[in-house]
């Protein structure tokens, strides 16, 4: 198998199953138990938060622990008090929310970058929450964040001269980033950050939200009170704990792995562009992460493409899997101005831990074999 | 080590862990991806929701799978559309819940049992949502819960002969009942029922919320449209493997465990009743969890019998773990009529799994012991 659809799950790594496991069983204690046990447990469940919030910069008291970064994005948009800014190319999960606020939708170029005159141009006095992922899930491209803090920064010290008490606050949902991108809260400037543990060989269930001070959030669930009173349930210990190992773990690695992944992209490139399928490369080559490789073949069927590869074990998407499972074209696509045409055609490749250079020359070439065979039954 | 506060928190089962493992590693795959490995796990996710759903006499799509109770409970009160009955021994994410309502208490009897009088009473033609649940998490009380759906029905065809059209909806939180009590949800005649993970030998962090045809509800989470739109947000395949896993075995085994631990508490009971220390059991006799055994010591501190029982590795508690932790007097307590006294020196007993009759007649000689200390100390 060769499996090139890492942006949509990674698999939990070794470290963060070996850390997980004794949270099962011998330490299942509820960390909220009065006794020993159960302390040591809850213990143990705030270094992991600690661990993790290390990982971007922060503090253990900074993070609300959720159920993933879909949970975290609602939980950051209880922030919003009324206008609110999005990137054209966020998550359904942004999106989502943002209809509930009055919303303008920020422009980016055709690399997927944020248009940062069209940012100025709609950022006002009325701005209560902006959103703009670190990086996108479909193309892979980085957004200057610092960039637009320093936007915002200003915005607010406008407001400040001029009495408007109105807050603005700086939501970047970080999840597809997080195992590629060095993350420091203070850096980018961002007021909320959103992560998940599904993205970064940690487990499924588990993600959080870092809260900078004084950003005032509402409960997503109520009851005993849990992590501040935002997010009431029973600590997921294990899933905690297994998160941070793997945000820890990632961390470490991530000077190696982005070499790695860019010498693997490379050869894959190298097997797509000398043969005559023409591929067109999509998203912003100097501000990538380095496990992307987002591609178009105008005039084919992506789906058809997939289900070819299928055959031989090779596992990539045409999208965010949500979306790809309701069979709906692509809003990121759409967004950086491809055609219907293009958006059809185009294969969302991510790479991971266990692609090889001798998978990226088999992958590519099985690749450049499909995509041949259907622009034959395309003419 | 012996564990005698199962209600607060079960180990995962062999069987559930054995059936997670393959989901983190090779089967690690988002369910909603397009290609033959991630609609395999599709294929899994669904029968393990169809297995879930089973042990309650339900069906696959009847389940919306959440982290737990305390957002399947949450998930629930979007049903309410006016005013709410709920018990006055709910769980804290009931009444956190149904504060945002215009609310009435239901009365309980000293052993927990509802008072149906009371509730007769109480529900009026204004009642929008009614949540009891199955049974009490800190006194074991099992409710009446068909006598109450017939109360309801009444009140449904009062409505439709009145041409009042307020919809009436009946949860109940099932989470404490689930392992020990046998469930279909006709027979309970409820429209929702929340079931958890965690309270049944599963993983942390899943819990599920049974939908009755026509129940409408609003989703708790916007994004992807996972759990037909109404808990968006990537699946956590290997937390519903073990939930489901877990939940099939404690049914399969459910006759057998009653037994068993109707045996161990007698164990116990004998040991606090030879003494001198005077124990009084609390909850129904007859209607109770078969692992439960909450006894009140008045005149006793219970916090300072934990800790002394702690030196011996004898684990228990004083009530629900997330009130504890708050160092909150139980609510459940107060409405069975206890004193403030009397609430102080009460223990929650809960037995599981790994206990056994030397644990009972061993752990009933050392709270006797700790006990008795605390009677000498307080004279």
């Amino acid at each position: 198998m060769i499996f090139l659809d890492y942006a949509s799950a990674t698999p939990v790594s070794k470290t963060a199953k070996t850390a997980m496991e004794p949270y099962f069983s011998e330490k299942f204690f509820n960390p909220s138990a009065p006794y020993l046990a159960a302390k040591r447990a809850r213990e143990d469940y705030e270094k992991a938060k600690a661990n993790l919030a290390h990982t971007i910069g922060a503090k253990a008291d900074d993070l609300i622990i959720t159920s993933g970064a879909t949970e975290a994005n609602k939980l950051a948009f209880s922030a919003a008090t009324g206008e609110v800014l999005i990137l054209a190319t966020e998550h359904a999960s942004i999106i989502e929310n943002s209809k509930k606020y009055p919303t303008k939708i920020i422009k980016v170029d055709k690399t997927g970058l944020i248009d940062l005159a069209d940012f100025k141009q709609k950022l006002t006095k009325e701005t209560t929450f902006v959103s703009i992922a670190l990086a996108n899930n479909e193309l892979g491209t980085i957004q200057p964040l610092a960039e637009v803090a320093e936007i915002i920064r200003k915005e607010r010290e406008n407001r400040l001269i001029k009495g408007n008490p109105l807050p603005l606050i700086f939501h970047s949902d970080a999840s597809q980033a997080m195992s590629l991108v060095p993350i420091s809260v203070a850096r980018l400037g961002v007021d909320l950050l959103t992560i998940n543990s599904a993205k970064v060989y940690g487990p499924k269930g588990v993600g959080a939200l870092y809260q900078g001070h004084q950003v005032k959030l509402q409960p997503i669930t109520e009851g005993g009170g849990q992590e501040k009173g935002l997010r009431s349930g029973t600590e997921n210990v294990p899933g905690l704990v297994g998160f941070a190992a793997a945000a820890v773990e990632a961390k470490e690695h991530q000077n190696g792995a982005r070499k790695h992944y860019k010498q693997l992209v490379k050869i894959l490139k190298d097997e797509l562009e000398k043969s005559k399928i023409e591929p067109i490369f999509l998203g912003n080559k100097k501000h990538q992460l380095a496990n992307f490789c987002p591609v178009c073949f105008p005039g084919v069927d992506a789906e058809r493409v997939i289900y070819r590869l299928e055959e031989d074990e090779i596992y990539l998407s045409t999208g965010a899997a949500c979306a790809a499972s309701k069979g709906e074209k692509s809003h990121v696509l759409k967004a950086i101005g491809l055609t219907d045409e293009e958006i059809a055609g185009s294969l969302r490749i991510s790479l991971g831990k266990d692609n090889t250079e001798e998978d990226m020359k088999f992958a590519g070439q099985k690749i450049v074999a499909a995509v041949e065979k259907e622009l034959q039954f395309s003419k």
